[in-house]
């Protein structure tokens, strides 16, 4: 191509790039430029064209955007090689919608990863409806940043949610909404903690927790877990001046067990004596298969030490990224001030398909529905392992949650087993992860709410059972 | 225009480069001086003008800042070629969608209110179909959290849109998708910085930027801001150890100058001797009117310090709760591990909408479209305010952004006018407010976009009049 360019046309509505840009498209088309072929260097062009060097290279990174070209250092710039078999950057990919909805594909779920609903039992047809009529309803006060807290509309109804269902009394003003767990941590640190501060975490806990304080400068103080939950008394004699405590009063995470009435109110005593707060992570609360769900820790709040952290992660789907926080009247005015400042709000069409959700009474069904749904895959899951895996392992049955613990016999690592399991597409995760002191376990977590039947868990089991023999 | 260029008013409050600048810019607006067409070289017309050479030279500066003009080395120095295209100034505008279902009601929107796109000319319908689709489409793996830097596919997008829009060369797996500005900021902030450190700030620049720092305990250095952006050289002076420097190359926010080339290399050849960070806000870098928009400060950068912050509240709606940040390569691993400690993604949902507009080219042809609509709402606002507000102010026309600054006459306070003016509904901002330690000012900045007609300037300004007044 180089030597017999036609001269550009200054009278094209195009300009010059443009034009330049169509020519090296054409030559590629057509075959007279080939995959692998060397075009000329942009200061060649430039002289040879006797146009601006700007020029040039918009031409040229439009070509190399979109994939037609490829600069390879002092080799010089060629045609794509690859581009036979590689669709352009820029151009229209397949249109989902053409015809039918597409089939849902439930098989890309890797086995028993952890903190996921059942994907296959969510109420996907009721979700699009209410979600398409939320984006065509769009307003201008709905293209505007949301309010930071939070949609009034879905404050509203998150207030109204924890007051039937977790028997938590507060205003809609005391809501914060968040884009998840981790927000939420953040947006308390930021209010109530500082570099240094010490904090008391459940051992074993959920791992993030600790890294995110630790990037945050703050101090985690493990503090034991027995039957009864986190024990406060041991957390009392090690750090009692610690400035908070993250707690998992419903089911601890990970090994399920439920904070007893007697540790509930010793913690709060704690808190409230020392002005110490209590983060209490209500994760799934919502999940318990044994009576009915307990009220949450911060029910019992009589001197608004209790920051409760909930999230739609688990009761709707991780990739709505919304959760929220409850916060002590008296505090409302610090959060507002930092969530201000150091955040811009989730968007406005997330919030509004959860608030519409649970408006229309979908959020609470949806929920009775998971529970009964997950009694009945916790107690497949539970028979179809034990049945084929049989003596390897103990399975505990606490009163709720979304994973399994099996305990493994002998005193071989779980971290180990863990490693060869994910080689085999096997997501279970080593309780020895949890821990930060303590050394629970040897034992494996197991989500079991993608289990959909005793026979799908019999032979993952199957695939369990090579790996724990050997 | 050469030989009969009349004589300049030394009586004149501008000064005679600006007086200059402005013969230019009406000769190349009324089309005396068309694209393409050659420029007096600059020594000539200082003989002829009888002026300073650095006078001339001054004003072919600004003209070629703002890309009114080209050098073309031996060639002499001509009109943009392509400038008819970039800044067509009398065009009908596009129609808002005018048979969306619900009714829409813009007048919910507060007038003159900083940082907003005009919201009546967003492309509703294929908001909304795109969206709609996207949710029919959902599949396990979109339930799921979504990947924590980004859906891929957004951020190739992303990725190519910076090469061909903003000259950034770069691959997908250095952008990171963050919920906001804010949220960029803190990310670079844990990744990068620590408690104590301090940070260039443009004075006057964005107060939450000053805000947001402050609550992480990194202090805030003032270096001010003239016609050629931040002034680099007082920064070195008063802080040569300072860590990052926040800036506004392409408009400076509020100001809306442009950060000069020898600026631009300044201030790379200070973090790249010191090791210090470049935090480039480029939030409505796109917002060009004359000419096409400057590569972004990041194409200059060699050393790999320089931050690249976009957001899409200003080109698609602060509603939808989406930003990126551009990583140098050896910092990527740094922030995958801060990202993944800190957040938990953006919702899928979101970035699947994005992503489906960018690569079915609505994205460009909405940027394109909306940079017409703002250059005819820019100069209707400005015509509508200078009819009616006369001689009580004086407004500036920088070459971009989505604000006019309108300079008061006489000693009266800016904020203090704002205040009453609120209380009639009006949404102005203060200079004063976006000043640190400096004194600009006193001067309202009015956002312009979303004023639809000169009629409606008028009616806002005979609003405003009255408390200019008293």
């Amino acid at each position: 191509m180089n030597g017999d360019i036609a001269p550009l046309d200054p009278a094209s509505a195009e300009p010059f790039y443009r034009q330049i840009y169509e020519r090296f498209r054409g030559a590629i088309a057509s075959g007279v430029l080939k995959p692998g072929d060397r075009v000329p260097s942009a200061r060649a062009l430039t002289k040879e064209l006797g146009l601006a060097r700007g020029t040039i290279d918009a031409a040229y990174s439009l070509l190399a955007a979109e994939g037609y070209i490829v600069a390879r250092g002092q080799a010089g710039t060629i045609v794509a090689p690859d581009l036979k078999q590689r669709a352009p950057l820029a151009s229209p990919r397949p249109r989902p919608d053409a015809g039918a909805p597409p089939s849902f594909r439930p098989d890309s779920i890797l086995p028993f990863q952890m903190g996921l609903p059942a994907l296959d039992a969510f109420p996907r047809k009721i979700w699009a409806r209410l979600g398409a009529r939320c984006i065509r309803a769009m307003q201008p006060q709905d293209m505007l940043h949301p309010p930071v807290s939070g949609l009034p509309e879905l404050r509203a109804a998150i207030a109204a949610y924890l007051h039937m269902s977790r028997g938590i009394d507060c205003a809609p003003s005391q809501i914060f909404v968040t884009s998840g767990y981790r927000h939420t941590v953040q947006l308390i640190a930021h209010a109530l903690l500082k570099e240094g501060d010490r904090v008391w975490l459940e051992d074993p806990g959920y791992p993030p927790t600790r890294e995110l304080l630790g990037h945050m400068h703050i101090a985690a103080v493990p503090v034991p877990v027995d039957g009864e939950g986190v024990m406060v008394e041991e957390g009392i004699r090690t750090a009692p001046d610690a400035r908070a405590a993250v707690v998992t009063p419903a089911h601890q995470s990970p090994l399920c067990v439920t904070l007893s009435l007697a540790r509930r109110l010793a913690l709060l005593d704690w808190a409230a004596k020392g002005g110490a707060w209590i983060i209490e992570d209500d994760y799934d609360g919502e999940y318990r298969y044994i009576s009915r769900p307990l009220p949450a820790l911060k029910s019992l709040d009589r001197d608004g030490r209790v920051l409760y952290s909930g999230t739609f992660s688990k009761v709707l789907l991780p990739g709505i990224r919304l959760a929220y926080l409850v916060v002590p009247e008296p505090q409302v005015e610090r959060f507002e001030q930092i969530h201000h400042a150091f955040a811009g709000g989730s968007p406005q069409l997330t919030q509004a398909i959860v608030a519409a959700f649970m408006a229309e009474g979908h959020f609470a069904r949806h929920i009775q529905r998971m529970r009964k749904l997950y009694a009945e895959r916790r107690a497949a899951a539970k028979a179809g392992l034990e049945k084929v895996l049989g003596p390897h392992v103990r399975i505990d049955t606490p009163p709720g949650g979304m994973h399994l613990i099996l305990r493994l016999q002998g005193q071989r690592s779980d971290r180990e087993l863990v490693a060869r399991m994910r080689k085999q597409g096997l997501y279970t995760e080593a309780l020895a992860d949890w821990n930060i002191a303590g050394a629970e376990g040897p034992a494996l977590l197991l989500n079991f709410t993608n289990i959909d039947s005793r026979r799908t868990a019999e032979e993952l089991a199957r695939r369990m059972l090579a790996l724990l023999r050997s």
